[in-house]
């Protein structure tokens, strides 16, 4: 073993910032969150609950592809882990536990220091803990896998939506698109709306939560409505007859022309709200479970088998084609 | 949505070649394998094993820092898998899921299919399935998450090590690092043994799982013998006294002259061999648990709470220390 090198330090760097041994407070002590043996061992040992299911996703984040080289470092780690607890939420899983593979380029421990922050802000605020990373040499890229229990049958999934359901979102759409755009403009205070919507997108997994014994069906809104909504349709066999209102639109969009305000709602993506769908008999349970948490849920539509397409979406869909086209 | 673009072509031809849809074989039909969900939701949906703990470790392969760029795609993919998988059998645990976070440069199809077939056949051969994956665009990087699975208090720990347990291995170690010379120096017959060790490193998952009943410890050798062998001594709080038989040295490493024979031995790494300790009382049962595998456990010295060194390492073992000064 020869004197470590550089980039062996930056290792023991990332691993001090994210353990919290930089602040005192030991991150990866986390007994109470199923955690038997935490990272730095071969593996962890974590303890599964009985009567539920292990849920797992996967979600890279890669510089220059899904992140602007000159984000802060602060909003790439929350982005980086808020991405996949929404696919947690989308399926109505309690976060347990996530994975981190890191992509460094060199050695900047400012740059790290704040990453990690950002990261286990998030990370506390929705109760998952780290519990193994590897940090590697490389144009800066973050993958993480993150492992979420659910209750035996509860689990929220793309198939379950019914003929009547109505499709609900769990917040306005289209702020993430006008923040990205904001941010290709040179705008750089990301306490405004827009930007934040971006760059901090919040997670519904509070919310995921409570909709798993009400819902049918759920998706994440990470590719925009118009391609998530296919998803959902076509996993569940129906197509869709939408009355989409203005309060569905995020208020940054009122500043834009139709058509970019269009794009923005239908295409933009990124925002990270649910699209959940409800049978009409639970429609009642699903709007109090949000308020409890201060959310309303907005009714965009409703699931029809008498069409195999969907109605009312944007005057021009772009490619839009019959969702059963698509593979 | 738009018409779809040369990378959405290429990611569903990952899908494809990764689902085994190709071939007429659907690799994500798992239900026997606890997989009440395969990929194609926001997660997968899995079955855990009463009685046991879930064992969760990741690691990534980037080019030209983990593989050299023109390796071949089939090794590439094996190679990838071969690395986790090998920290599961290090744990003892039973190989179950795996995620994979695929970033890929260009559209290159039979790139593709080669990587997936070296993925599958390890897959296949230990068990694991795969549960969901990201393909993004970027540079070649693979970061794997693999999930498996212990019976509780049967987890095999760097720190379970006591005085007097015998240090084992599992087979021959500087195979691979002279596969990586030979590459270096322009080989290309992968059929080589030295090349093979390099480029297909055998995870040791059975073995760890017989083992998991007889070993106080195991660590699996990626770093090199000395500075793996450092971190179970030192999470075990014990130095070591070896004595290593010339049996220990990889057969391709006869040609090599005495410096690079030691050099590849004690800090060549990417073996993938496990080193274990075992209580003298136990010998009888490892040896025949190894036997019965095929595999002969080579000793090379003993714990010892004498010492907080290693004694009777290399010569000259460049920056040695004592463990405990390491972080």
């Amino acid at each position: 073993m020869t004197s470590p090198g550089e980039f062996e330090l930056i290792q023991r760097h990332v691993l001090k910032s994210l353990s919290g041994e930089r602040d005192g407070y030991d991150r990866f002590a986390c007994a109470d969150a199923g955690v038997e043996l935490g990272p730095g061992d071969d593996g962890a040992l974590l303890v599964p609950t009985p009567g539920h299911r292990l849920v797992v996703s996967t979600d890279t984040s890669n510089v220059d592809v899904h992140f602007p080289a000159d984000a802060p470092a602060h909003a790439i780690g929350h982005r980086a882990l808020a991405v996949n607890l929404s696919d947690l939420a989308a399926m109505g899983a309690t976060p347990r536990w996530f994975t981190l593979a890191l992509t460094l380029p060199e050695a900047d421990t400012a740059w790290v220091d704040a990453f990690a922050e950002g990261l286990h802000a998030l990370a506390h605020r929705h109760g998952i803990a780290l519990v193994g990373g590897d940090i590697t040499r490389g144009p800066l890229s973050i993958a993480i896998t993150v492992m979420g229990e659910v209750p035996i049958g509860q689990a929220l999934m793309r198939h379950g939506g019914a003929d009547g359901d109505h499709l609900l979102l769990t917040g306005p759409l289209g702020g993430a698109n006008a923040g990205l755009k904001a941010w290709q403009r040179g705008e750089r205070d990301c306490k405004t709306s827009a930007l934040a919507a971006y760059l901090y997108p919040v997670p519904r997994t509070r919310l995921g939560e409570r909709l798993r014994t009400c819902a049918n069906a759920a998706i994440d809104l990470s590719d925009g409505l118009w391609a998530d909504l296919s998803h959902l349709c076509r996993a569940s066999g129906l197509g869709a007859e939408l009355s989409v209102p203005d309060s569905a639109y995020a208020p940054s969009l009122a500043s834009l022309d139709a058509n970019e305000r269009s794009q923005a709602f239908w295409h933009g993506g990124d925002d990270y709200e649910l699209l959940v769908s409800v049978a009409p008999a639970r429609l009642g349970e699903a709007h109090q479970a949000a308020a409890a948490l201060g959310h309303e849920l907005i009714y965009i539509g409703k699931l029809s088998a008498h069409t195999n397409a969907i109605d009312g979406g944007p005057d021009n869909p772009g490619g839009w084609r019959h969702f059963g086209e698509t593979s």
